[in-house]
């Protein structure tokens, strides 16, 4: 498997966890270290796993169900560092009902041994294009 | 100088250019490369430095005066990637007047020669704290 092929496992099986409402596979994703960070769409950095796996867990306990998906990755591999800029999608079932969202993303990986550890996430909220406005073809 | 103060010096002069509304001082900042990235508060990713010297041109072009700072850096070097997590505060005359905004910001850094280039911006609007929430030792 090339750093390429890799780094989107590892980015994959970061939105898994979310789909999955999985606190331990998150574990699995994340570099465990004091210089983690991770932005949350509309919010300001949290600093050092611990944190940020509280985090998580609010939003995680918060939430019935999630659906998210991440489209259309750019990937860039610089030695033992890569990025993946990418779309979320994000559809979530909470007490109050259904919301849907969209999301720009820039993950940051470093690389442990064989494998990469999520070491930057930054979720930023983007409009979503209403239904009436798709394009025809979808119409 | 470290590779600490190098890149905050970068990252100095990123904000210094959007100051001074000056494409070439970003030109120097920014790696001039397909694999560049630009995230503007609140918009889907731009690909490509030609393109994201287009957005900052129209930025430009549609502001009379912009004060930008950063606070709050948190800097890491991994070999030569590095990235700064900062808080961006923002006030931009424009035609339609004055306009205040704080946003999150994850910048990318390449090593370049003896120098480092920004190959991601990504900046997230935060919401900004009303006047009369300031705290006490302010008002």
């Amino acid at each position: 498997m090339s750093d390429d092929e890799r780094v989107r496992e590892t980015n994959d099986r970061f939105y898994a966890a979310m789909n999955a409402l999985d606190i331990e596979e998150m574990d699995k994703v994340w570099f465990d270290d004091a210089e983690a960070i991770c932005v949350h769409p509309g919010r300001e950095a949290i600093l050092g796993y611990e944190s940020i796996r509280e985090s998580w867990m609010m939003i995680f306990s918060a939430t019935d169900s999630m659906m998210i998906a991440s489209t259309g990755e750019v990937i860039t591999v610089a030695g033992d560092v890569a990025w993946v800029v990418c779309l979320e999608t994000i559809s979530i079932m909470t007490e109050e009902g259904l919301a849907a969202a969209a999301a720009q993303a820039t993950n940051i990986f470093r690389r442990r041994g064989a494998g990469w550890r999520m070491v930057v996430h930054h979720a930023s909220p983007v409009p979503l294009t209403p239904q009436d406005e798709w394009p025809d073809v979808i119409n």
